[in-house]
């Protein structure tokens, strides 16, 4: 007989009738009710037993964390709290869980103990919500842009170039570790190393995404980026993946309607896709943040701060205004800021970005038009010689989560700029090819989805969002 | 005035409307019809100028590969092969292609010349259209998966565990590389690496998705995965794409029922949306076998092909079947086979699974219930003690196309097995947890995304399906 899922079960509404349901034991109380749950949804299927007709054998391995088949009469609930039940008439023990050494137990574990046990920590009711957020949130991105015309594109994981300079890299060899080949001036050869050269693991696919930005129009990447800082933060990893779309013929504004539209109707999707699992998030963060002082607790509940994203305009502000605010603000006049904003130039901090966000607009910002100085080689000069096309998106309790820009497109331009800062032409001859032939204003951003996750779910530590987290010193399972 | 892409533009059929598109110039004949591409489909939409009305620098600017901004009256077209076509008004240049240097021209190109141009040839009718039909392809993965009530999982790139075998491995290392630093017997100091032990780049994502599975029940990953074999085939990559499905209380016929049911669904996906493109693919296949003799030609054209993958039951075989009817074929028998085929337990090589589809099924065959010690560790043995629950998918022309299996559930045999291959238990305990912690029956394939768009399209060299390839010596972009 072909089972059921869970998620099928209590959908149904179907009464009286013969069902077969696989799954794990969530608790199991007076020797009478299985909370049975299969991951297909947050919600247990109860399967109420009559242990006097139970093998004995049986009844001894009904544990928490026990896999089993359940075949039984799927009837209206007796109790509250569940619409439908199943009436067992038999159980298949596939696995028990001995319950003296099976870690998760149905009691409050901390996140932290939690991170050790990322290959078991799936199976509690927080993880498994974050884990089918992630899930949904990654099939709106692959539906929105399919619905909008884009292309995905798969960017290269193993890069020789190491120009684009977003970050320190990882080495990708095969080289002997220990005694590799070398040149006769005591360099290593890597002509000997598996690609021939020195290779990394990519920071980002933008430059290939702009190469098929410039044939195909519209296209996205949705892979894994790398970056070997030693950065052991509640924000960052060493592994994670990103979100990159890139398209011919958008400028900036396009570049910050494209993203802001994109973020809303994903948010959108999860809002309608997932209201079991965000509701059980919503009360995780807010019995987290019982415990903390009311200054520190988040200005809305979860859904409603997606909701609030999903239907209120972004502000958009030039990075000139916003010092503007920022150099009048209170924080910097009492001189509360660690980094004291006096005059244009500066590089904005974590503090000033949630000032801009939290305190001064209450709503997601956009800042544009940036220094020169501060951002990246390719991004497109404005016509006061000192400003660059870039807009960063700044949300609430996450700051940074989209980084973009209009790309450069003038030969000429970009070419000065790598002078600038000594990137050698040799190093980006096709990228460079890229302005040589059919060359046109184009524009693209990434967006960290990890940052994206933790915005959904509300979690605080970003190792809570990624299924297998790597982090300086951790590359367990 | 916002513009229309040339797939709105040729599907619209709105006639006498003042219309912008932009896009590259394909070809410029007679002084009068540019075909103008912008990618967002594989057909053109001729723009007709008056070159006495047009001025002179624009004109000389009209070349292949030049960016356009056209503005004109879409109307009705007067020539065969369109149905509609822009009368233009106005011309915007924004980025010419010297026909002097620019190397895409409209005329024929090798896929040779073509691949050291990684970065240009999506420039091309041929690689645009294989990478639309990628893209299609990645969509349909997830649209059936989430269909069916799967999790996308990402699993980890970076892995601290080689225990796999699937292939060798690219260490990733941030340790100096020519002085690394030693222990005390001289082996390199590990602990001093990023992740304070040696790591790897991923073969597979399936014992992590197995983790998953045992919780969320239906799972799959679907991201790059990793070679370091120095195999220059046309059917070999270094960093190639990999879909991996694992499922909870599936048994090995349940797999082969989801693999043959996904594979199907994802080709009528492409017959549905990449109409256009499969035929011209469906040509330039036909064009390239024309100087092939009849006996190397494709059985069927393109879409034939492909339709009959989606309608046809895949014949199921059990590796002794198989190898009985290969032991009484004809080139077994003539010694025509490479490897002759007498005994079983024998591997088979390729020429033995392109006979058993090619010449003797006449469609794709899953060979299953292979023999223990040919086939990996986490394998299901079955209770004849000799063979294990595997299948291989056979395609005509592409060979293994998915290899899945259903998994060892059993703590004390998977221990045997691994201890039987002096893999040890320290490396895998987490793995090993899953057999302790409810575990259950449960089976999972993994797909070569790359080798199934080689299908898709009919190309033939695994470097054309795939942006940016990475192969032994080659890690150029």
């Amino acid at each position: 007989m072909t089972s059921n899922s869970v998620k099928e079960l209590l959908s149904k509404n179907l009464i009286v009738q013969e069902v077969v349901v696989n799954g794990w034991v969530k608790s199991f109380r007076s020797n009478r009710f299985i909370a049975l749950n299969d991951g297909s949804t947050l919600a247990n299927i109860q399967c109420v037993v009559d242990f006097e007709k139970l093998d004995e054998h049986v009844l001894k391995q009904i544990h928490t964390g026990a896999a089993l088949k359940v075949s039984g009469t799927l009837v209206e609930s007796q109790g509250s709290g569940q619409s439908v039940e199943i009436q067992v008439k038999d159980i298949f023990v596939h696995g028990g869980a001995n319950p003296d050494t099976y870690p998760i137990q149905p009691k409050k574990h901390s996140l932290e103990f939690l991170r050790e046990k990322a290959h078991l920590r799936i199976r509690t009711n927080t993880f498994a919500a974050i884990m089918r957020v992630r899930s949904a949130l990654s099939f709106a991105i692959h539906q929105y842009f399919t619905e909008n015309g884009f292309y995905y594109f798969h960017s290269p994981i193993i890069t020789g170039s190491d120009a684009e300079g977003a970050g320190e890299m990882f080495r990708v060899t095969t080289l002997e570790g220990k005694n590799p080949p070398l040149n006769e001036d005591g360099s290593i050869n890597f002509k000997e190393d598996f690609f021939g050269k020195e290779t990394n693991l990519t920071v980002s696919g933008q430059l290939e995404a702009e190469a098929y930005a410039m044939a195909l129009g519209k296209v996205y990447t949705f892979g894994p980026t790398f970056r070997a800082e030693n950065s052991n933060t509640s924000r960052h990893l060493a592994e994670f993946w990103m979100v990159e779309p890139e398209v011919a013929f958008n400028d900036l504004d396009d570049n910050m309607d494209l993203a802001e539209d994109f973020i809303k109707k994903v948010v959108q999707y999860i809002l309608q896709h997932c209201g079991e699992d965000l509701q059980f998030l919503e009360k995780r963060l807010l019995d987290e943040e019982k415990s903390k002082p009311q200054a520190e607790r988040s200005a809305m509940p979860l859904i409603e701060k997606l909701k609030f994203v999903a239907e209120n305009t972004f502000q958009r502000v030039t990075y000139t205004e916003a010092i503007e605010i920022l150099r009048n603000s209170k924080p910097n006049k009492k001189k509360k800021f660690q980094y004291i904003i006096d005059e244009w130039g500066a590089d904005l901090q974590s503090e000033h970005e949630r000032y801009l966000v939290e305190k001064h607009f209450k709503c997601p910002v956009i800042l544009f038009d940036y220094p020169a100085k501060i951002k990246a080689f390719y991004m497109r000069l404005n016509e006061d010689g000192k400003t660059v096309r870039a807009m960063d998106i700044l949300f609430p309790g996450i700051g940074e989560i989209v980084g973009g820009s209009q790309r450069e497109e003038r030969l000429e331009v970009l070419k000065e700029k790598m002078a600038a800062l000594n990137i050698p032409e040799e190093e980006l001859w096709w990228y460079l090819d890229l302005r040589k032939f059919g060359s046109a204003v184009h524009s693209g951003f990434g967006l960290g989805f990890e940052r994206l996750v933790l915005f959904a779910t509300g979690m605080g530590n970003i190792r809570d969002v990624i299924p297998f987290p790597r982090t300086p010193q951790n590359a367990e399972f």
